[in-house]
């Protein structure tokens, strides 16, 4: 122990749950970090930040700055994806206090000759704990001192700022607390924070009679691409089983042609690292992501860690799987429901160990066929330490790959598989329509300590999820959720041709589309009247066009007089590119509604008139002042997407002396 | 790894820093301990609450009980005075996962002999793992599974919910969830929390032209016993130093008759650990604890860390201090201030374990004289291992030892100050005076974290501050404090004699007493017209006959129509016994306002009447409903403290069939 540690350092931020886990961060960012750091007494203080990437050994350093009320904030650049550690250190600053109180001193007229030996003798201290450089600086500030023609001039020399800087960092830490955890963040490519999805069901590509395939995949790719969607979500394309499959409509028994479910993963063509045979080859899968990825999408896979009762890992491993006692396999329950096509893995098999090698060999096999990206099938019933140890295996074999949680379940569940390391999160925003709804919503993902390890994925609709929102709002609920999800979230995915085709037909009482895709192949005649193509498009662009929309944390509320208008803006780093977004979130009514621009964001001056430009439209007019009217019709555009310009002011160039 | 540990046990509470620090609790409390406790899938999960005294092997443990949104809650007794550890543990209860599912299947009308089976399983497997006697119980209940005459019978057997409490404890935890972090509480004899203090200096007690000695002060006690204080608390008695003595009014030389300030310890007749000869003598010390015990006060001394140019220390240990190059000792300053009087101790002395260890031979040293209650003299600019180390050390010697903490600074100091283990701190009440202010500081207080390691005591005064809300607003003023700092704090305390007498001439624009005791003997004729004394006796007798003015952060505020009246209540346990306090906050004006009545927390129905009884006054009224007025005049009686009775109610026990 040492008795002469003089600093406290607490309230570290960020950290989650006292850095258990990682902290969530895109390449490229600044880390910013914030303590409470102070010393008993008053003499004067020095923080540094210390941060490496994980494996290094030496710590980088970077000086904290004081803020006010003892909190002080340090920040570093995250270059490269991969994890870094962070931690603080700070000591009692004896030359920076001495520089304090003689100012003070001799601002009160005060002799100061001891004082001023005081100061030589710990530049002295310093120069022997400094390298040879430093050293040799200070001792020539020390000869400067002694030599001095008046005590003025010696102050002077003394509080040379420049010397403080200097003295702060070199002198030894001997007494320097530091702080008791290092913590970590873990740094993703960009994509893990902005990406479009869009979510169809191969299968389905074929005409009708056809079997749709991989290779149909590849030929809608320029279609996709037009769409303006970076990433193609595709439901597992492997072999799906035949004992219990599912009938259309999830009956329980499947005519002879029905084609299953595809989350009903193995049958005798395979399992897991199978392509079901109807879709193509692997070489097929391999020729999608390549042409995909010449187009600027990348294939997101399903990973959906159960099978169907004809998966051969029952009979090759059945210590996997929970046996009744009748001597049947345990099948998928939620009591009474059943679903017999679907037959869990037992986690809690002593045989724990080969099982995770068997999985993370699945996903292994994955990604050495390219795919980076991969939506995993309700995380949330696996074990926790499982996903932890899972992705930092996938991470460690390459940084890239992200992760998209799909679990539609309890809050703190859902946030715990963040922290475990997924990269993105399935939300509650299909199911938060009001305005209070979504500024609550948003306000706990934005504001919480949740914005510091969950990316939240916006989807307004999947194959599970049809709203009623979206079954009985028509078109123009459509166009207000695919708005929502596109300027809200940074990330966000549509499933996509239902969606476009705004198909609101659900099943009585349920949120199950009608005749869904699970369950029969559809055909859908994507250029039908009607269909939100040309918005989608737009909306991608604009996403694309602006940086603003490529985070979610900025986000802030703005005032209208208006309950069913939600006002909004994503701030850009730089200020001037901040967006603001209006949305009518009444499918069935013409809204009017005053908007408060925040006019200081874009420095704007009161009576100043700015120049208003409607990206989804391309419409512009001008605007003066801070309450401006905005009718929303919501068959029309329920939606508008502002970039703000203001006038160049050039009086003060003018010289008015000519 | 044990990858199948499928519990999570996050947001523990209460916990500061991370478990850092220990909270604070006194003898007799029930310690409340919450959790976010979950699993992955929707298995039922058990979870307990582990306890246990430190140095103990043995954990004792209770069940938790689930609130909503999974949040745990458990609790146990601090019986004793002490330290305590307290962690959690999880899992999966499979036994109460199977009744829950069977009873769905059942009232679904499925077939359940094979889940009967399946739970038969579950017990046998229990049986095993269970205790002998739990064993037995265990094996009845499968036996009578297996000869249950119908489906229904052997569903119902199953469901006893006595049998399931039995598996969830005793079944192996070999998958169990521990909390990666055992938590302490700190649990402090009442007095830490409850306690009215009475500063004196004893110098004073003397007839005019006579130093008062500790025999006067014996001679007090009767006196303070009557005005109902328990602690009595002296300013250091030691020798006080004559070198570079300050005169009356702090002037830098003193007269040949000026006694010195206290605080300036140590001269040629001893250090810390001797009398002031002029006080008396070791054995009257002993004599003042000993008498002052059989009143039920209790002696608090000064513990200030610091010496006067004369401490025998200088030339014992002349490397415990700061020496210039001029050779003379480094004293006090806080430039261009100079306290030539005082000379610091040099904690950063490499000799630090030396003095640490003379330092504690000084508390122990009046521990052995009886003292239990001590006062640091700003501890603040000591390090904070020091105290941490320090007050480890007498808790150890007695656990009933009480440090209060003088530091009027930063407020994350203070904080920090109370984490490290003093049991009371002084506080910013002094200059809270508005209700805003009032409001907002005991809102911080009782509301935030800082309510489970911080117990403030309020001081209206003390020789360092007589503020400017004294200073001005005359003997109201001083009622109004004093009933603020006694009701809304379980510890309060004043500087008596000049509080008493409402003493309110300063030095001129400042906030010390003009001819401050600090620097000479003054004599209080404590008799005067005007004195405080009935109100004081008065306020001291509720506050022991009501407990709940013995705890602070029970405070809750309620509403009125004035903002020159504070009104607030304080909760007892049973509801019963809580108390409503109003106080005009304006000591030059009779104020009027309406107060709404908390009826729900009496059990008071709308309209229904109930007795008001003001302690203060004695004064007894009857009111009805939600708002009633009140009229307080600051220089009669600017406060009223409320106990409220309600009728009981007899209609429901009479027989209206007679």
């Amino acid at each position: 122990m040492e008795g002469r540690e003089r600093i406290a350092i607490e309230a570290v931020s960020p950290q989650i749950d006292c850095g258990r886990f990682a902290v969530q961060r895109i390449a490229g960012d600044e880390m910013v970090v914030q303590a409470d750091i102070f010393s008993d007494g008053h003499d004067e203080v020095v923080a540094i930040l210390l941060f490496r990437r994980l494996g290094e050994e030496k710590w980088q350093e970077t000086l904290m700055q004081r803020l006010d009320n003892d909190r002080w904030q340090g920040s570093f650049l995250l270059e490269e994806q991969g994890v870094y550690q962070y931690t603080l250190m700070g000591w009692v600053d004896h030359f920076r206090t001495w520089q304090r109180d003689l100012q003070k001193r001799f601002q009160a007229g005060q002799e100061v000759s001891v004082d001023l030996q005081i100061g030589s003798r710990i530049l002295e201290q310093a120069a022997k704990e400094a390298n040879a450089g430093d050293a040799e600086r200070i001792r020539q500030a020390v000869a400067a001192l002694g030599k001095a023609s008046s005590q003025g001039d010696a102050v002077a020399l003394g509080l040379d700022a420049a010397l403080s800087d200097l003295v702060s960092t070199c002198c030894a830490r001997g007494l320097a607390t530091t702080y008791h955890k290092e913590l970590t963040v873990r740094v993703d490519r960009q994509k893990a924070l902005f990406s479009s999805w869009y979510e169809l069901f191969p299968r389905s590509l074929g005409e009708p009679g056809r079997h749709g395939t991989l290779r149909d995949c590849i030929a809608l790719l320029p279609d996709i691409e037009e769409l303006g969607f970076d990433v193609l979500y595709l439901p597992p394309v492997h072999p799906i089983g035949i004992c219990k499959r599912k009938g259309k409509m999830n009956e329980e028994t499947a005519g002879p042609d029905d084609p299953g479910v595809p989350w009903a993963i193995g049958a005798a063509d395979g399992g897991h690292k199978s392509i079901h045979p109807e879709l193509g080859s692997i070489e097929d899968f391999r020729a999608l992501v390549r042409e995909a990825e010449s187009r600027g999408i990348e294939i997101a896979l399903d990973l959906a860690l159960q099978c169907s009762p004809d998966h051969p890992y029952l009979k090759e491993h059945p210590e996997w799987f929970l046996w009744r006692p009748d001597g049947t396999v345990q099948y998928a329950e939620n009591p009474p429901k059943k679903y017999q096509d679907i037959v869990p893995l037992n986690f809690e098999t002593t045989q724990w160990r080969e099982l995770w090698e068997e999985l993370k060999s699945v996903l292994f096999f994955w990604m050495d066929q390219g795919v980076r990206i991969f939506r995993v099938d309700n995380p949330h019933t696996k074990p926790f330490p499982f996903w932890e140890w899972l992705i930092a295996e996938a991470k460690r074999k390459s940084p890239e790959v992200i992760f998209l949680a799909e679990a539609f379940t309890r809050q703190k569940i859902m946030y715990r598989l963040a922290k475990l390391g997924f990269s993105q999160s399935y939300s509650y925003f299909a199911w938060r329509n009001s305005k209070r709804e979504l500024t609550e919503y948003m306000t706990e993902l934005t504001r919480s300590d949740a914005r510091e390890f969950l990316r939240p994925n916006f989807w307004p609709n999947t194959p599970d999820i049809l709203t009623e929102y979206l079954q009985y709002g028509g078109r123009a609920s459509f166009m207000i959720r695919l708005v929502l999800a596109a300027t809200l979230s940074s990330n966000y995915g549509i499933y996509g041709p239902p969606f476009e085709l705004c198909i609101g037909s659900a099943e009585p009482g349920s949120e199950e589309y009608l005749r869904g895709e699970k369950y029969e192949i559809r055909h859908w005649d994507r250029g039908a009247p009607g269909n939100l193509r040309p918005l989608i498009a737009t909306l991608n662009r604009i996403r694309r066009e602006n940086p603003a929309l490529q985070r979610t944390n900025n986000l802030i509320f703005y005032e209208t007089d208006s309950d069913s208008v939600l006002f909004f803006g994503k701030t850009a780093k730089d200020g001037k590119g901040s967006l603001l977004v209006a949305v009518n979130l009444d499918p069935f009514r013409v809204q009017t509604a005053k908007l408060r621009i925040p006019l200081e964001l874009f420095g704007i001056l009161p009576g100043q008139s700015y120049l208003l430009h409607e990206l989804i439209s391309g419409e512009r007019s001008i605007w003066q002042g801070e309450w401006n009217s905005v009718r929303l019709d919501p068959q029309v555009a329920p939606a508008c997407v502002y970039r703000i310009r203001t006038w160049l002011r050039r009086e003060a160039d003018f010289d008015y002396y000519l």
